[in-house]
Parts: structure tokens; sequence; C-alpha cells
């Protein structure tokens, strides 16, 4: 299925005492991957919304192998690793250089406006899984 | 005018590389100490919220003095320095013990949910400018 | 073993254009959770640190079950999940009255200044595994 | 004197329930548009901070026009608005297209790592008076 490379420069504000990327931060970094995936579909987050589809995270983890550091350029890689009739897996490897960093999933369900769960745009779909 | 005092403990996440608490998030501690003075004049922000009135910021400014750590316990005092028809400016101190760290204002418009300016409700007038 | 409940009110600051609080700040949460459950056992975090230990993240997650909303007020219910060596998993249970909004794990290694791994102090395990 | 843009691109992170990004986030875009100043000059903050300098902020303002939207791709224009021996004044201008949405302040000392005010590297200064 789908995949995208999303670019991250590590903020000062994302940083903490440790020096290091605060781990929380990394999911914000998960999100604009995700945004940018769904850009290249060309089916962007905004045009979801706008026809009132939402895609609140049901469930996050994430495996923090080496420290992100103030100012790294990161790359996280977003493929999409299940896709189901109301609920979507995405998968997210984050890379300075070569080096993986941390690994990520995030599960998405799609509900519309009231919060209930609903199947998104036929349209949206198709793209996903081409 | 009315006047209240938050407690604040400041949050790892909150510090930076620099090991001192980043600056944007005075601003989030500002925020809970004003959402508590609306409490303490028993007309709770969600209750304006409920009766259709926002109170987005228009201004806000802050002097640091004297750096704040992890684990800090702040007091955030704040009070109503001006209000006028349709906004509000308020004056906060942070203190660490009696050491004053920061000194900041906000100014904030009422407005209704299109975003047009408007005269908050009387009954939250009479309860600030007791 | 050892569990302690901390209590957080959302701020403003936490939620997003969705009107609920954003997945990432649950981990920050679940930080002063465990701040507090040091506390708790009297081996603050901050005496860890002046000690020259760290404890970093090495992965979490989150289930997201109900919203957690602006100004809610919810308990963090920690406990500690499994204790090795050098590593400590502790689990939560993020509470809206006797609702059950959501459930995490944090897994932190004990690290040294120079990001080394190493046991943390005797008297640490002692008071974590009363 | 010298001045640089920087390109911005609203996170959902950094909205809140009133649907348009959280004031306190802005201070977080100005950091990125003053870091990439000093990309601009040739002497990089991570540069700065290995000789041993540290800028915390010491003052900073902003006053909000109109609000910035989730996805929203914003200009953030920076220049030295004064700089005197150990301290220096940033002024921002925050666009959306031509629409002026922000404008903002930060002033910094420079201190060393002891925290004491120190005067910069001679070449900084050199570099940023060009």
């Amino acid at each position: 299925m789908i995949s995208n490379t999303a670019k991250i420069r590590v903020r000062y504000q994302e940083t903490d005492k440790m020096g290091i990327a605060y781990h929380a931060n990394y999911f914000t970094w998960l999100e604009v991957a995700r945004i940018e995936l769904l850009d290249y579909i060309n089916f962007p987050y905004t045009e979801l919304e706008k026809q009132g589809y939402f895609l609140p995270v049901l469930h996050c983890s994430c495996s923090f192998k080496k420290p992100a550091k103030f100012d790294d350029r990161l790359s996280v890689e977003v493929s999409v690793q299940e896709f189901r009739q109301v609920r979507m897996t995405l998968h997210y490897i984050i890379l300075k250089d070569d080096d993986c960093l941390a690994e990520a999933n995030t599960t998405h369900a799609f509900v519309d406006s009231s919060g209930s769960v609903t199947r998104p745009p036929k349209d949206f779909v198709r793209r996903i899984k081409t």
C-alpha cells in the first residue's frame, strides 16, 4: 500500500532538559508525516474534514532506539499497514540519515462530526489502496 | 479589581535543553491562572463558552527575570488590569517562593461563535468588577 | 508493587480543533503521574537526576477509548508493572470519574549521564518494590 | 540589518478547541524563524552553543490580528531590530499570503554556560550587522 516520507527538523521547543527530544513530540512528527501522506494521495486531511470526516487516534505506540536531538534533520517514513472498513493503521520509521531512531504505529477510526464511526469516502479508500 | 493565585509545578515536558522551562510554556501557565480566576468568580470559562462567548488572545507579553526549572513549584498571581466593553487585560506575576521569575500581560477580546466582537454577559462583568 | 494516582485538569492548550485533548498530550499526563509516583516512594525524580541517573522512555503506547475534553478532571492511576535490573515498565489508567478514557504503558531504561545503561540506586529499587 | 523568512505549516497539534492555532505556539514559530536566520548568516545556533553561548529569551510579545488555522502556510519574516553589546531584539511579522496575522518581538541575552551575561563572538556580531 501507499507510503511517503516527511522531513522534520527538531525544534528547540521539542527538546527537554535531558538534551534530547521529549518522547511525546514524536507523535506530533507522526502527524506531520500522516498529513503529508494524505496530500500525496491528493486527499488532504482538510478535505476529509470538509466532507465531515475525522480521524481520531485509537491507539498509538512508539519504540525509541536512539535519541533525536535539537536541529536533527529527520525523515519520517509512513506507510499504510492495515486498512479495514472503518479504521486504518499506519506504520512509521523515524530516521536520521540511515540510522533508525524510532519505530511507531498509529491506529485511527473514521468518525463523522457526531463522533459515530463511519466508512470513509470511497474515493479516499481507492486512493489509499492504490 | 479581582485577583487570584494558581499553583503550577513545572513539568519535564516543559523544559528544554538549556535545562530551564521553555519561554512559550509560561503562556500556558497564564492560561491555567486565568481559568482558575474565572472559577474563582464563579463564572467558569466552560460556562462562558456554553453561552456562546470566546476569549481569544489579542496581545500577550512576558518579561523573564529568572529561569523556572523542572519541578519548581510556582505561584501565578493574576489580576484584572483593565476591563473595557469588549476587551480585558490581565496582569500576571510568576513567583517561586518570594522570588519574581516573570511578569506578563494578556489582552483578550470577547467574541461570539461567529468571531464577531461582542459585549460579555452582564453577570460576568458584574463578577469581574466586584 | 507500588501504585499511585495523580490528578490532572485538561488545559485549553492541550485541546485541538476536534474539540478534544490531542493524543500526544496524554503522555505528558503520564509523566505527571510518574513524577508523583516517585514523590510517593520518597525518591523524587530530581533526586535521581542529582545522583546521576536518568529515565529515558524506551517504549510507550496508549489506547484511547473515550476522548478527554477541556476542563475535564482526570485521575491517572500509575503502577509498576515490571521491574527488571535496568528497566521498568509502568502501567497507567486514565479515568474521568469511573469512566476509563485511556490505558497506557511506558518502559524506561536507567541510564547514567553518559547515556550508558546502569542499575538504579539500591535504595530506589527497595522503595519501588515495597 | 539582517532579515530572513521562514515557512511554517500549521500542525493539528498546534490548534485548540476554538479551531485556531493556540497563541503560545506562535512563539515556537518565531524560534523556527530565528534558527533559520542564524543559518542564513552562516552561524547556526548549534555552533553558538558549541562555543558555549546561549540565547535565552528576556522578553517576548505578540499581537494577534487574525487567527492562523490548521494547515495554513505561513511566512515568518524576522529581522534584527536592535543589537546591543549583550542583547538582541528581533522583530517578526507572521503572514498568510499577503495578510499580516501577527506581529511579534523577542529580546535575547547572550549568556555563557554558567548563565552569566557575556558578549557574543565577534564573528557572530559581524555577520549579524552585515
